[in-house]
């Protein structure tokens, strides 16, 4: 066959994921950003809480994007806390071009039946960025 | 007087916004981005219609930024059609940085109570992006 | 609600802050450049001592515009000397876009009554760089 | 003799233009960006006004560095109107790199003893811009 077929991420179902995530962050108290990228990185929907720091525009979207085109949380690519890991992702991110990828948590990959849709981002909650994001990326399909 | 006072646009304002300017979209049958940002021309809400093309990801961002950082529609600065608007509105596009102005038509200010409090910009319908905008602009507090 | 009410800083605030970081340079026998930013991190004020490196120009405009937008000085982001903070701080600048970002100190958060309101910074000090802002940014509102 | 001697515009000559450049921007009732740059195009002094529109920082710094690097006012390098002037300044522009030259007016060299020791340029008050820079760049040395 010339052609396949994919899931693709629609405008609602990435509201959803936008909606959960500014709610979740609200019932914790913290001011994010939020973004939700389709299976190629790009924006779908973005929504950023009253008082939110303003670098997190950029970083919830950078950590979105490397989710979604590593299917891959965002942050270390191994669990051990090897310190040449962190250095490996810092070169990845610097070859893959500035802006593109980071190495920080934060970020997930949204699924569909065992497909990668997209992927969802937060910034602005510290270490609360990956509990936030994953009540969101859990919201999708259910 | 070391500070001054000023209105900021809320989350839930520009969420009002994104969703007037992607449901008129939706009337008309287009697919758009739809950008809206703060008074510095960082983003605070966006959406993108099923189908809509991707080049209005990037656009509809750089059309918001214009309009906020000029505190005028995006596109040509005055409506004469005179040939010196065109070239002051390029001017102002390169001055400002590839990728930053656009002079394409489509951005709004948001005006709240006299003050330009960000800008709302669509992409992705052609010589509908105008009307959709503005459309939405109207709806800040209305 | 539409919309939110803030505190701006103004250019006679702005100037303030610049003046007594000049003052402060030229007390402590250092020529810099001084920026000062406002909450969006776009320059209100700026000034240059005879005899500055001319790389403290970009420098200093970077390491004020990254504080106004993390609300956080320049640097790392605890002073704890954790290597993993410079590793979050590298991500940081490479998720901003090249030339946006600094991790290094020198800039601070100009707060107002509990807001941030903007960010002044300096180089071309070397290490004197975070007496000279800090004295700055307490300028404002005294 | 291997080297020369060249005059360079001062830390208090630069403030000194600013502040004329900002007190008759106030007295005609204009929110304007102010930038003085030396003789290189970098930057020594910038103002910015209460409520000036953002796009001005960026292009006052290119107008003003435009007039240095040109050593002429910006704007159409001939006085003919000749449209094709127009078309060779924005291929000149280009050519010099995005976000580095202007042909709109506003950016005035200022001239020490006949020598050229820098810029003034404005941008915010339109057609005002070039009073405004004319009456700062005639300040220095009076």
């Amino acid at each position: 066959m010339d052609t396949l077929t994919a899931r693709k991420l629609s405008k609602s179902g990435a509201m959803k994921v936008l909606n959960v995530a500014l709610a979740a962050a609200e019932s914790l108290n913290c001011a994010v950003s939020v973004a939700v990228v389709d299976d190629g990185g790009h924006l779908i929907a973005f929504g950023r809480s009253d008082r939110a720091e303003l670098y997190s525009v950029a970083i919830s979207q950078a950590k979105a994007r490397s989710a979604a085109l590593t299917r891959f949380p965002s942050g270390k690519k191994s669990p051990t806390g090897n310190e040449r890991d962190d250095h490996h992702a810092i070169a990845i991110t610097l070859a893959a071009g500035a802006g593109s990828f980071v190495t920080i948590p934060g970020g997930f990959p949204l699924m569909s039946q065992g497909e990668c849709v997209g992927a969802v981002a937060v910034s602005g909650a510290g270490h609360k960025d990956v509990e936030i994001a994953q009540r969101a990326a859990a919201a999708l399909d259910n």
